[in-house]
């Protein structure tokens, strides 16, 4: 077995700094327990950053957009021009990622991985593209290994691209139609579930439409499942996946705490995970997405997400919206008044 | 029955411009509903607002800060000092609190509405003192009749603060030692329900702790039940709360939206809406709190809170917390491009 660059060490958040930061909780002014979630957020970010003064003032945002030959058998509400129109939207600022972005103050990298027809050039899009969209993975392997590579391989580029930029927290997003039938039939593949469990409306199918989705996963499940990571993400992911996929196991290497967003995103975790365990350690979950396959990838990851409010977007979105959770968790950790300090009573 | 301030009417968001917010959100680049939750607070926010461009750049924190005669009751895990001792810390800016606001850029407003001894002069709190703090209403009402009506004017007061700085979102926040005990006890007056259902750890009791709370609770209200809103306030209430009802009903009036904290700010919300159902428009609520009987306070108000988080500090913390989400609802809604404007295909 050869040696890749995923292979190379993830380190553990300190675990010195951690002690001292649940220490340091504790004699915040405040009943002890009392900020819930929000003290392990911070004992967890101050464990990861090696300091009591957690910071998350640069935000790194990188969407992969790509295409799937999967869309050949109707599996989404939306025609596939959109993936490559949705680029020129983020490119000219009016998507939802683009308005969080600017709102945070979050830097946006888009990276085109494939989409079926080049792109002209954009402001602020990578054309990184792999191939013309995957190919129908219900027939054939929806990429070659080459191109698995590639896509990881790009993921590798864009978070170190946030690492230079001196990144505090990365977000991986997606756009691709199609991509929630990829998405669900890799997790099926690395699950053993059936695709009724993990396939639902994405974009906005109908009952008649999420069946014929199920059906193109379950027919391409019987040629080319596999439990292996690497191996169902070639066969059934899209080259945005497996970008994701890349970034969040680069970002582990490099101690660049990520923020997961919805289903397609946590699809990219489950098969980083798998393949580095040693990866969670980085994570943070930021909302359970209406997508109903969500909750139960959240579950197999026993993943606890900030938020619960019916979004279903992809592009990041949902993990921009909890990126202030996470900024006032390291604020409150770093600047609160200790009981000391204040010359506040103790219980 | 004389008229008072808050009789005055309290307008409705409007309806054309909720109509037209619908519209534009179906217009906007991404599929119908799937920013779920976002979506609705946006097009309640234009409503609120009367525009398709809402704003939520001026946030207004108020927290009211009192004492309670009830804490002889052996009812809060802390002394009744740190009530005192955390207004210093608002004012010193080392509370949660304070840290929130200034993240955000928030203006907080720290009025003491009757700590149990004068303050010397402190930046940034106004000193609006009622009482040396509640009487202990297990014997005898918490406060006269002319004290509840001075502590609702001190709310009215704070929202029309909020008002003249240009506010475009409320939030009340409080801090009192044995508040939760006073909270617990108006909602049991109200709701008609035993003690045993809302008294609760407040700052952390033991379970014998709550349960002599829970049985103070009991006995105040055996002398004292009332389900009129005015009638339970000042019979079981605290300045604070009375306070923070009335700037809620002032907030109304004014069509200032409100963002609604915890427990002790629902309870407050509780009577002002028992007393002006026409509120219920103006309110958004951020949080479900630790404090068991929060829970069962939203369901009777047929809440649904942005947040989950386990947090049960009070201060406005919670509301603090969900500011950025309400600004992401608004930039979302005023900023997003349409399928029109972006050249992007519908399904």
């Amino acid at each position: 077995m050869s040696h890749h660059w995923f292979d190379d060490p993830i380190p553990a958040p300190d675990s010195t700094v951690r002690v001292a930061a649940g220490e340091r909780q504790a004699q915040l002014t405040k009943p002890p327990g009392s900020l819930g979630q929000i003290e392990k957020l911070g004992i967890t970010l101050a464990a990861m950053q090696r300091t009591q003064q957690p910071r998350l003032d640069q935000v790194w945002i990188t969407v992969f957009a790509a295409d799937h030959g999967v869309t050949a058998e109707g599996v989404s509400a939306f025609p596939q021009a959109v993936t490559a129109e949705m680029v020129r939207n983020f490119a000219r600022g009016g998507a939802a990622i683009s308005i969080l972005a600017r709102e945070w103050g979050a830097r946006l990298d888009v990276v085109n991985v494939g989409t079926v027809q080049p792109l002209e050039e954009l402001s602020g899009v990578l054309d990184a593209r792999i191939g013309p969209g995957t190919a129908n993975f219900v027939h054939e392997p929806a990429m070659t290994v080459e191109q698995l590579h590639d896509a990881l391989m790009a993921g590798h580029h864009a978070a170190d691209r946030a690492a230079i930029n001196g990144a505090q927290l990365f977000i991986g997003g997606e756009m691709g139609i199609g991509n929630t039938t990829s998405a669900a039939a890799v997790a099926c593949s690395l699950l053993g579930r059936p695709a009724a469990q993990l396939a639902g409306p994405g974009t906005g199918l109908d009952a008649a439409g999420v069946n014929r989705k199920a059906l193109a996963i379950e027919r391409a499940l019987a040629k080319q499942r596999s439990n292996r990571p690497l191996e169902a993400l070639q066969r059934l992911g899209g080259f945005e996946i497996a970008a994701m996929t890349g970034a969040y196991l680069r970002c582990g290497q490099l101690g660049i705490p990520v923020l997961v967003d919805g289903f397609i995103s946590t699809v990219a975790v489950l098969a980083a995970v798998r393949l580095r365990p040693e990866l969670a350690a980085w994570l943070f979950y930021a909302h359970c997405s209406a997508e109903p396959g969500h909750r139960r990838l959240l579950e197999v990851l026993e993943a606890k997400p900030l938020l619960d409010l019916g979004m279903r977007l992809g592009e990041g979105s949902g993990a921009a919206i909890a990126i202030p959770i996470l900024r006032a968790a390291a604020a409150l950790h770093a600047q609160m008044a200790t009981f000391t300090e204040a010359g506040v009573s103790q219980a």
